[in-house]
């Protein structure tokens, strides 16, 4: 294993150090914390996000204006604590409220919702959204249901947009869950992540091989077998996930999300690949987003979400200006 | 190798679809060309770059609104064609001229400079700058003199402000040729970059070793050794950046850039311990930005790049705001 870093049990801190001092000017970190908040809160319902690290750059990159208020980062791959979540959620509080947007862990589960029960000793009015996006597998290691990866990004961004712009606590909540049922999304590796104070891939592909329906922690899949072209890769994830939806939209938006160690030139043909099916499907993509947003520290890999935007506004809401890192 | 891609000599023409497709609202091709160039051209100087493809998101992802006017893309590490370069400087002329940003390779001055003959037929004027921000070595493989590198894109970002604020051709000239005598880079590889159609890394590295000063195309640097801690690699790049000036800047942006295998998690630590050394030192710095900017395809590696703001206004364009994919 090769990395940058120092101490591997130091790379969290000083992941975090490195984050708040190159944008001093959107986020600042909340005193003895793992909190990243963004600088002058607008009066508006609160949302905090956050999980293990190894994300990046989620979800510390999503916090500014028109979307997170804060977030909590936990060690790298493993859940934030209560107590460090709490804080979060008092940061964010501007009187309104504040809404939890929880990927879909056990872990996190738990200390999101231990968190929850702090807070309302505080006085603070919490709710909560948990984002079970991957449809990979219906259970998997560290998860009961399905697990949330790369369209959580789509929830902060659609409810980001949505609270700057005045909803309330229980509109952000009911919304959050009509995304949630609308995003679907479906990973892919070809190398494992290496954990840094593992120090080896956390498991092993021959060297033509490729991981179906991978989380981004490396949970396992539904399949191996030898590397296809991207055209056979992306007819697999569109049939898969457009047959997940009851009636098949009309018209969505789609990211395709690079878990870290994937250079952009292949997302983009991987792009290429998605839209020519889609057209063929006659679906209307009227939202794109290519990138490294969701990831798993080095993995070699990437993630198709589509979120089904017919009958919707949240294409603006996808749209809309937005103060952050990484958006 | 393992790639997300159909055949290997479509991946460029098919990325440029991926491109243009993705982000309609922002950019599209020029009609049979491996031009990309901004929607609604503004009445200003136009500003052109380019060159090989596999730097993704450089340098399609900076064409925009207040950066570049056009990219125009030769194949995977190769510089684009004449002709092709043309075609950008015509669509970027808006009656103001052009001025043409080149990354210091042999190939990429010859073809940029035969295209400016041609441009000057249709009697389009045609400036250059040439960036030659790397001071790793002096000269390398395709380069008499320093390699263009990363710090290409501060001059973008820079220049872009300007021309959109109505400085003129000759100004704009001017401006670029300080900003990248004030520009310094340097880069390191943990792994080399494999080029699609030739399916192994470009050179071999020990499972513990590091090169500094390596090229984003694999050119050999200056130095290989065991990797070091990030804080003595930062130790190392700072001194050498720092000892390039003829007088300490008191003022300076650090782009901390990645090279298409780093997760982002390593570059913030990595920028962690630069800004401690550059406080120790009294330099301050006013302009930081972290990511994956100039890629060399799925290098494992970054590039640290300081710029001199002592006595400049570059600050304000540096923050100014953007309309691109990639900034």
């Amino acid at each position: 294993m090769k990395k940058i870093m120092n101490e591997p049990g130091d790379i969290v801190e000083e992941m975090l150090e490195g984050i708040v001092k190159s944008y001093p000017e959107l986020v600042h970190r909340v005193e003895d914390s793992r909190v990243i908040a963004k600088n002058q809160l607008n009066e508006q319902v609160g949302l905090v996000s956050g999980g293990g690290s190894g994300h990046e750059p989620a979800h510390a990159g999503f916090v500014g204006d028109g979307m997170l208020s804060a977030a909590v980062l936990g060690d790298v791959f493993t859940s934030p604590t209560p107590d460090q979540i709490q804080l979060a959620i008092k940061e964010a509080d501007q009187g309104q409220g504040v809404l939890l947007i929880i990927k879909n862990y056990t872990g996190d589960i738990l200390n999101f919702e231990m968190a929850k029960e702090l807070a309302a000793m505080d006085e603070i009015d919490v709710e909560e959204v948990v984002v079970d996006d991957d449809i990979a597998v219906e259970n998997s290691t560290y998860t009961a249901g399905k697990r949330g990866v790369a369209g959580t990004i789509l929830v902060h961004k659609i409810l980001g947009d949505a609270a700057k712009n005045g909803a309330s606590l229980t509109q952000l909540k009911e919304l959050g869950e009509r995304v949630v049922a609308a995003t679907k999304t479906i990973g892919v590796a070809l190398r494992a992540a290496t954990v840094p104070e593992v120090g080896k891939p956390g498991f092993d592909l021959n060297e033509d091989e490729i991981e179906y329906g991978v989380g981004i922690h490396g949970e396992p899949g539904y399949r191996r077998e030898k590397l296809q072209p991207s055209k056979l890769l992306a007819k697999e994830l569109v049939t898969k996930i457009l047959s997940e939806y009851t009636e098949k939209p009309k018209e969505v938006g789609v990211l395709v999300n690079g878990m870290g160690g994937t250079p952009l030139m292949e997302q983009f043909v991987f792009m290429n690949d998605v839209l020519t099916l889609l057209n063929e499907e006659q679906v209307d993509v009227t939202f794109h987003k290519v990138g490294d947003l969701m990831t798993s520290l080095d993995m070699q890999g990437l993630s198709l979400t589509m979120v089904d935007l017919t009958e919707t506004t949240w294409k603006e809401a996808l749209t809309s200006h937005v103060e952050t890192i990484a958006w």
